[in-house]
């Protein structure tokens, strides 16, 4: 698990379609501290790890988001192996 | 703010020092899972958003982590525009 692991970047993000309370707020904020063009802010979360076996890291961290690290209904993610 | 306005995202990281207790919580439910080998889990956020004037974005952009996104004493962030 040394030179050959594999990164692996997870962005996990509300569907389009979910309110993100968590957006709104930081926008009205960011509006009271002058800045009022600012529009369509959005709030994920964005896990990194490293796998031993790089062949199958893509494949692990999918499983791995569709068992603990996200949520299906209301969240999608994207995976980039490195 | 149509077509020209900026895609901006931020991803704050606690810094590399400082404990990251949800990173642990996750890596430690990833080997009860099943998957031994996972290492390195830290977790961060993802902030997205959009502002009129690409040519100041990027600045405008870090003013915001430095004012409210982030916090500077333990976190880095890292702003890309597109």
């Amino acid at each position: 698990m040394a030179d050959d692991a594999a990164k692996v970047s997870i962005v996990v993000f509300l569907k389009p379609g979910v309110l993100d309370v968590q957006g709104k707020a930081l926008q009205g904020a960011l509006h009271g501290l002058g800045w009022p063009g600012v529009a369509d802010v959005r709030v994920g979360r964005v896990i990194t790890l490293t796998l031993p076996d790089p062949a199958t890291a893509e494949a692990e961290a999918r499983a791995m988001c569709d068992r603990l690290l996200a949520n299906a209904v209301i969240e999608r993610y994207n995976v980039s192996v490195s």
